[in-house]
Formats: structure tokens, sequence, C-alpha cells
């Protein structure tokens, strides 16, 4: 055995602690990380149920799956959550876009086709391109809006039937997108595509578990999600809600048999490789889940934020909110020329606006950036909301910028 | 929004605390359960990087990926662990099975077969289900041993050619089975099947992690392991470790495009959808690899528990270990006859073991089953060895069946 063995100090000094991330004086406006915020009832949870496949030793022995366990309420959770997207099924699994996955493997033959928006996160790609599935895309109208054209999806599905004959296997609506925070109009694009009876997958990991979202109102067949983004869960942890007859399709039982022992294991799902998220993060994702159901309601005050902290940046000469106006999400890409003229001059260059920010106690904006950046108020306090603003505008005012 | 958003209660009472199990007075004897207790220093990394996608904070920018992240040391982290198992490449992915997975999807192309051992676990066929490829297994000489031989590796792979007119893409050694414990000559059968240049993965689930594991030194091309099994760390983890030839198949970039932006993902390796385990779990499974790496060294010791307690609860009339003898390994099978004459006159049937062992603090023994069961002693202390036999002796007595 070698080094590792004895240099246990290496790790710990850098695994505990997280430095000013878990400093509660610290607000962290990182896109990605707002929606995941431990509640102290999965604090709790995750300490009891931490060690290795804790909740394995309630599987019962007859019909042996993660999500027919009754102690801890796994099963009962599973309808809850269901139900609370609108659709029949649901089931966690390792990632969001593990759900894109599974989806696309089995709803889907290799060499299909995949339609999705030109905003859709690059493991919406990945998803495909291991499911053997190729992409088109629907544009977007660019700088400065990036809007996707609900009607564009009728004209790539056409695109598919010209080239191979048939529609595509499914179509994919990014409900929010990672870069502007747009949202679009996600039962507008369901309607077009099932008039091809093409079935729809939406991407709700920036929506579902922080706002509204209901798979039957919005004509999806398949909700996914992602439990770290925006369900107040550990990664890692995806949601794959479907609909009865998507479910029947996804949720397909294992047909494999051993050639000498003739086992057979019709039990297992076999997209899902049997169980998924077999301790700690389930339990954590269902803990803050009484949490998260009620947080949805409070929706419309948080992006009465996001509008207010648009409207107070705009007052900095040289600021834009890039994406659809007006907002209707959270997360805000801000263009601003005037950060980049400083940046330029400066002995930190970009990073300038990062010691800035953080000399302020707000950290999550991509350090080295100031000609546009994303960041993401949801969950924050009006006292924090303000500070954010007041700190961009000292920023400005520093470096001789004008607020109007 | 319906009852889950105020029936708060309902999960938190049964998520916490986790009733016995917990308790500190319990020995959970469950084969897959001794393996993955977490360290002190797991907990306590885990409540720090507990918040969503937590080690994303420190993605660097221009090289976004997990295995690049430098603080937490991950990167670091990542080639300790390929060094630790004597492998050139490692990766930590949401579970043994989605290792699995990988590398028969990577390795294989739909129709080509995977021979198995006979002893493999379930999700060892659910990964080449879902893979596309096909099974033939090895068969083992049952009752009372159920040994693998070696050689018969050969005998299938030669029936794969003889079948289709090419080797296997794989073949998957069980290196300890979950059923019997059984600990296979891996280098042995990797020798036979790089005879016909076929790639071997090594399935140490049950060994690396607990007990001295060098991929290299068995000559197998690829190592994969549960890190809540065998690694003191949280679910979901899995190992994935890798020779360079394998790696290079392995861990392929992304090489799809977009028809419209052109946006291509070429920094991103597809079979893992670019990245995996993005927060708690796999900061535990780092927190205790420096624990780790220095129990495997007290592997024998561990072996030697197996062995006495083999050897004293045999002392009991109608007891049998079933698998090979004398044990490699600290997961036992033991027929037990003469319990199950008695749980055909007890008024609780099956459970009075289960009721007998619980009243002794001792879980984790399958409810209800007497005529064989399973369990594992790694990781207890003498003194637990020395109560678990006890028990059993106590409960042999208790029910007039003889202790020689």
């Amino acid at each position: 055995m070698r080094c590792v063995t004895t240099n246990r100090d290496k790790y710990v000094k850098y695994i505990n602690p997280r430095r000013g991330y878990a400093d509660p004086r610290y607000l962290n406006v990182n896109p990605i990380q707002r929606g995941g915020i431990l509640t102290e009832e999965a604090k709790a949870a995750l300490l009891e149920w931490c060690d290795g496949y804790s909740v394995c030793d309630f599987c019962p022995p007859q019909t042996p799956r993660l999500d027919k366990i009754a102690n801890p309420p796994i099963s009962e959770f599973y309808r809850d959550l269901a139900e609370f997207l609108g659709m029949d099924e649901a089931r966690v699994v390792t990632r969001c876009r593990e759900a894109k996955f599974i989806t696309f493997k089995m709803l889907g033959k290799a060499g299909d086709y995949v339609v999705l928006d030109s905003l859709a996160h690059y493991s919406s790609y990945l998803a495909a391109e291991l499911s053997g599935l190729r992409v088109k895309e629907v544009p977007n109208s660019g700088y400065p809006y990036y809007k996707v054209n609900p009607e564009d999806y009728a004209l790539k599905i056409e695109e598919v039937i010209k080239e191979t004959g048939k529609p595509p296997a499914l179509a994919l609506i990014t409900h929010v997108d990672y870069l502007y925070g747009n949202m679009v109009e996600a039962s507008k694009i369901a309607e077009i595509c099932h008039q091809y009876e093409v079935p729809v997958v939406l991407n709700a990991a920036y929506t579902a578990g922080v706002s509204p979202v209901n798979g039957k109102e919005l004509n999806v067949d398949v909700v996914v999600s992602s439990g770290h983004k925006s369900w107040a869960a550990c990664a890692p942890t995806g949601i794959l809600a479907m609909n009865e007859e998507a479910a029947g399709r996804i949720l397909k039982p294992s047909a494999i048999e051993g050639d000498v022992t003739r086992r057979s294991f019709k039990f297992k799902e076999v997209a899902l490789l049997g169980c998924t998220v077999m301790g700690a993060p389930l339990v954590s994702l269902m803990a803050s889940f009484p949490y998260v159901a009620k947080r949805v309601q409070r929706w419309s005050e948080e992006v009465e934020k996001a509008r207010y902290v648009v409207e107070q940046l705009e007052r900095i000469d040289g600021f834009r909110q890039l994406g659809l106006r007006p907002k209707m999400h959270t997360l805000i890409h801000m263009e601003s020329a005037s950060l980049y003229e400083v940046s330029r001059k400066h002995k930190r260059r970009g990073y300038f606006l990062y010691d800035e920010l953080k000399s302020r106690y707000i950290v999550g904006i991509q350090p080295g950036l100031t000609k546009h950046f994303k960041f993401n108020v949801y969950g924050l306090s009006w006292d924090q909301v303000k500070h954010l603003v007041r700190s961009f505008h000292e920023i400005a005012e520093k470096y001789g910028i004008e607020v109007r």
C-alpha cells in the first residue's frame, strides 16, 4: 500500500470545512445552488441514514425494490411525488440527466431523432448520444431575447419526417433554460408535438421543486427534474415522473435470462438497473418534500424579487438583462458592458468583480466574468435582495459608472 | 396543491429516527451493510457538503468536469483511487451497477455477448440487458460448494465463438459473490479470457475497500466496486477503475453536435453523462478513503473472525456453512436445518429466529428465514463476534438443539 494510507490530513484538510461557502454570512447566488439548500429536517435525516445503503435494511424480501419500501415511506413518497407533479408514476433516479437518458433509451430506438430546443442543457445532448439518438434543434431568436418559438417544433418535426419518413421518437422541452432563465410555453409546444403523436418530455430541472409544475396541465408525457438543483436535496438525485402510458414503456421489467441457471429478474425495472438512490440523498429529498411542496406556492414572490433586481441593476449604466422580459424565473443573465470596461484597466482584470462581491459576502458569480454573468435570486430574503442590489450599485459608483 | 403540503409529520415521523438500526447497541450483520458504515470524518464532511451540488461551486470554468475539481481534492482522489486499485484511471459513478453498465455499453455492441459467472449479482444481468448485450453463464458446482471453475470460462467463450464467429465483447468475474461469499481465482480466469483477447471486468463490490485488491496483479482490465457497500461511503457511489486501454474506450468524449447551434461537448465523457456524484456521497467516500486504505491491510484478521464464527456455529447440530471452505471472505451462508425444524412448530414460524436475535441486539439476518441464512461479520470486534456466537448457542440450547 502507498502514501494514501498515511496521508489522512491531505483529505481532511480540504474536505472539511467548505470555506466561505458554508458560512451563513455569505450569499451564494450560483444559478445551480439556490434551490438545493437543505432543510434542517433533511440534515437531520441525512445523519440518521448516512450509512451505506441504509434504507435497504427495510426492503421487503418478497418485492425487493426501492419503491416498495414502506418504512421509511419511500413507496408513499413516490405516489405523493407523482401526484404533486400531476403525473401517474414517479421514481427517484440518480440525476435529472439519468432521467433523460432512461426516457430517451426506453422511448427511442438507436438512430431515432429527438427534437429539442437550442437552449437545452448539454446533458440533454449527452443523454441522447448515450441512447444512440440523434438531435434536431429548435432554433431561438438569438440576442437579446433568445426566444424559442413553439411553432418551430413543428418545423423540426416536419424536417425529421422528411428525412426519415417518420416523426422523431420524442421531443424535449427545456421548461426554463440554464443560460437565460427563459420560460417556454410548454403546453403550446406539447400540443404541437402531440399533433404528430410525438411524446413530450419536460425538463423541469429549474422549475419543479421551486415553482408549481403540473405535467397533466402542461399536457406532457414525462417530467424530469433535479433534486439537488431544485428540491432541497443532496446530489445525486433526479426525478422521473410519467403518465401511465409512458411509465408502461419506461419502467419495463427485465426480460434477460441466464442460459445455465435460467435465473430471471422480472420484478426489476431494467432501465433503473433495479434500484437507484439507496440511501442518504433520497432520504434528504423526502425529508425536504413537505417544505418544497409548500414553497412552490410562494413562487410569485420569488419572481417579484427577480424583477426588482433586474429593474434596480438596469439603473447601472451599461447593464441590460438578457433573455425574455419581464422575468418569469429567478435565474438572471445580465449584460454589463461598463464592468467589462473597468476590467480592461484593472490589475485583477475580470476578477475585480469577484473580489468586490466577495468582500461584500456575495459569491457564486463565475470568477473572472464581467461582460455578462448569471445568477439566481431564488430564496433570498428581501434584505438579501437589497444587499445584492446595493452591492452592485456601490461597486458601479466606486469605479465611476453612473447609477441612474 | 394537496395533502403533502401540510402533512409534514408523516415524513418526519418515519424518516427520523432510523429505529433500532442506528442504535449503537445493535449489531447489523446484513451482508450488504458491514462495509458501508461511515467514519466520523465522513459524517462531518457530509454535513459540510450536504447542500445540492456543493462541490460544483469549485468546478474550474475552463475544464468543467467533476474529476477536474482540485479543491476539494477530487482530481487527486481519483488518481489515488486508481493507484490504490492498481489501475491507470478511476472515476466515481453513481453505483457499481452503473459502472458495469458504462463498461458493457462502451466495450460492447448491441447483440454482443458477455460471459459471466452464474453467481453474478442480478445487477450484472440488468447492466448487460440495458446495454443490449446477451449473457452466457459460467456454471458453478452447485450444492454445497457452488464453486466456479476458471477453465469453464474458456468453454463459454468457445461456445460464443461457435455461435457468433467471434469472442464475447467481455467477461465479468464476480470476485466474491453475494450469495455464498465465495472468492474466485480472478487472475487465473483473467489469464484464460486474455488468451482469447477478451477484456475482463472484475466486480469487486464485496472485496475492494475491505480487502486488498490490485487490478494489475489480478491482470484485469476494469475493476468496479460499490462505495456504499465496501468503502464506508453513502449510497449512491460506484467505483470504476480502468487500465489505460480500457479507459480510452470507456471514457470516450462526447461527439454529438447540434444541427443548428453547432454546439458540441467534446470535453464531456459521454457514458458518464458529463458528471456523476456531484456532492455529499462523493465527499463521504473521499473523507473515509484514508481509513479504508488502511483497513484493507487488516483483512486477514477479518477472515480469521469469519472462520472462527463458522467453526463455532457448526458446533450446533444441523448447521453447515455453504460455499467454499475454508472461508476467504466475511460473508457467510449458513444452512441450519435444526432451526427450520423449530420454526415448523413455533407460533411465530420462521420469525422466531429474528425475534430471538433482535432481543440480543442482533439485526440484519432476513426476517422469516431459518432453513439457511446469510450474514457478514466484517468489522465486528472480537467481543461482538463472541456475542454473535454465544447468541446462536443460547438460541439453539433454548430450543433443545445440541451444541457440541
